[in-house]
This record gives structure tokens, C-alpha cells and sequence, in this order.
């Protein structure tokens, strides 16, 4: 496994703003605070969501879509330039009223409430293509 | 999205005891150690859990009992004040030993066995009414 | 609950190799480094796996395996240490393409893709046999 130590600078608890994208209004602040590496963990509630699995065999992503309220179980991610902008890769597990639940990449999902632990780093964490997975990784 | 920049000042491993419940152990050490903001994200094992499901549209909690073994898969969560006492806002996802799997909102579990990293901040975060939600959220 | 107060000294970010055991990659790293306490939070995605569950009552691992593509929407996990050796400690919630989960105790899983962020402690962690639970835990 490839890594590398990182310095925490800065360190962020955040409040998603209702009726408004997850992982865009994420992609927002890095951009406001000139975050170019980060990880974050949150919890919530959310209106909507689009998840997108990666299919390994056929390397593509197909979208599944869940228009119905959902809870925020956990939500795990990273902010990392892709072509220059920083981009928020976001796993999340979402719950209904029974506890059934459904997780996986977040593309999108509209905010009911959301909290957020963001921890900065130091350095930049750029993304580039991976020719194996044909995914956007870090070359550490 | 509202945000604050924190310092986090200290940071803490704990041993959840055995027999005892999962969220109130988190308040009574926050309790303990004065602590008035922090995230903190755990593992472990639940003998039991009551999950609340928050309804956007009727903006009433509705809980749920599993009274059965579980791991927990993870558990995510934040200390604040709720009321001038430290509450501890914690979702936690649920596992049998098929692998199915429920999550939500904790409000309480009997702890089998668990594994907590709390990383507290300098500044208290207080929770306020938010007609919006009729949720308790942090004015940020 | 038993807790202590720990100094996090070094942070990372990884890349777990392609086609490499998750976990094992894990405790690689931490003996590369000489992590002997230490908490991670990882997304991702995995070609198989392999959960342990444990029987809270029987006191014994029953394994259950996962022959296909899952995501990895969530990794929580620590290191300490194990009979002198680093051991991570693993949960992680996997899904399916129509976002079906199974989550629980990580024992093994091939790697496609993952992220890690590592926070590690100054202090060591060593794990003991705990009569109660016969699991090997912290005495804090």
C-alpha cells in the first residue's frame, strides 16, 4: 500500500445547509477554504439520494436512484483535486424508518440535516487515471 | 453550508464497559471530562439497540427495538450541548451474523464490547431549535 | 468506560493496492512504521470478503463469505497491539449494485480499490483476554 504522512493543519465542524446538494455544498467549502486534501465523516438525514455503484468487470459506474427520505447513517469521504478542482469522493449508508438499509458512492442527495467533522491537510492530494481499475486515484 | 474552524486539543481511546449503555457512557465521560464539543467514531458489539427513525414529514421520532445481538459495524457521532448537558448525537449501523444489516439514529444499546476515538474541540458547540426541521442543530 | 487521553503525532494517507488483502496491507503499514496504537477510517471497494461474526453467547467467530464485487461504504477500524504485533482491528459495511448491505467484524477481503486516513498515537495500545466477553480488548 502506497501512503504518505500528511499535516493536519486545520479542522472544520460544519452544518449542511437543508434542501441543498451534500456533496456539492462540500466541494463549495473546499474551493472557499482553499482545501485541497482532506477527509470527513458526517451523519444526518437526507430528502433524497443517488448512489453509484462501479461495476468492476464492465468498469463503469450505473446510478441507483432512492426518491424517499433516508437516514444518514454514516457518511465517510475525502477531498482531492481531480483536473484541478477539488472533488468530495463520498461513501454513505442510508436507513429507513425499519433500519433497512442501502449504502455505497454518494453522487448526489438532497440535505434534510447534516453534520460534518472535515480534517485538512497540509498538503495537496491530486487525482489522476489508474490504468487497472480506470478509476481516479492518488499516485502517493 | 455553515461552518466553523475548530482546535482540537485532545483526543481520546476508550473501552465502552460491558453491560452498560452505548450513548450514556459517551455523556457521562463528557460529562466528566468537560467536554462541550467533539466527534468521535467507534466499533464494536451491541446486546441490544433502539434506533429512532426521525419523519421529515410529520417531524416526530419513531423508535425502533432490536433485541438481539449485533455488532456494530460503525458509529459515528458528536458531542454538544443540548439544554447546558452534553448530548451525544450517535448513528450507529447494526450487524447479525448473516451480514444483514439495520442503522439509524442511536438513541440506546447495551454494550457487548466497544472501541471509541473521541477527538474534542476547543470551542463549545450548542444545539438550538431549527423551525425548519424541528430538529435541535448547531447554529454555526 | 475506561478511556485515556492520547497524543496523535503522526497522521497518513493511503492507497491500498490493487488485488492485496485489506487488511494485511494495514498492519504492513503499521509495522513499516512502528504504529502501535491507532485509529483509521477508509471507503473503497473490494473484489470478495470475509466477515466474522461473533456469537456473543457461544463466545466464537462463525465466518461467512462473500464471493462477489462489493463496495466498501464505510471502514472503521484501530491498530494495536496483539500478542506484540500490530493488529487491525476491522469493521466495514459493504453493498451491492442495488445498494443491498452486509456489514460486521472485516477478517480478509481482496482489495479493488481504497482510501485510508490514519491517525496514530504516541502511546501503544495492547490488547489482553477479557474474561467477561473472551475477547481480546484494552485495559485502559
Amino acid at each position: 500500500m502506497d501512503y504518505r504522512e500528511v499535516e493536519g493543519t486545520r479542522e472544520f465542524v460544519a452544518r449542511l445547509a437543508h434542501g441543498e446538494d451534500w456533496r456539492a455544498q462540500i466541494e463549495d467549502f473546499a474551493r472557499a477554504e482553499k482545501i485541497e486534501a482532506a477527509f470527513f465523516l458526517g451523519l444526518g438525514a437526507v430528502q433524497d439520494a443517488e448512489l453509484w455503484y462501479y461495476d468492476q468487470t464492465d468498469q463503469e459506474y450505473a446510478p441507483i436512484e432512492f426518491d424517499e427520505p433516508l437516514e444518514v447513517a454514516s457518511c465517510v469521504g475525502n477531498v482531492s483535486l481531480l483536473e484541478d478542482e477539488p472533488f468530495a469522493h463520498t461513501h454513505a449508508v442510508l436507513s429507513r424508518a425499519d433500519g433497512s438499509t442501502v449504502s455505497g458512492h454518494l453522487d448526489s442527495a438532497t440535505v434534510f440535516a447534516g453534520e460534518l467533522y472535515v480534517r485538512a491537510f497540509e498538503e495537496p492530494l491530486e487525482r489522476a487515471h489508474d490504468e487497472t481499475t480506470d478509476l481516479d486515484l492518488w499516485p502517493l
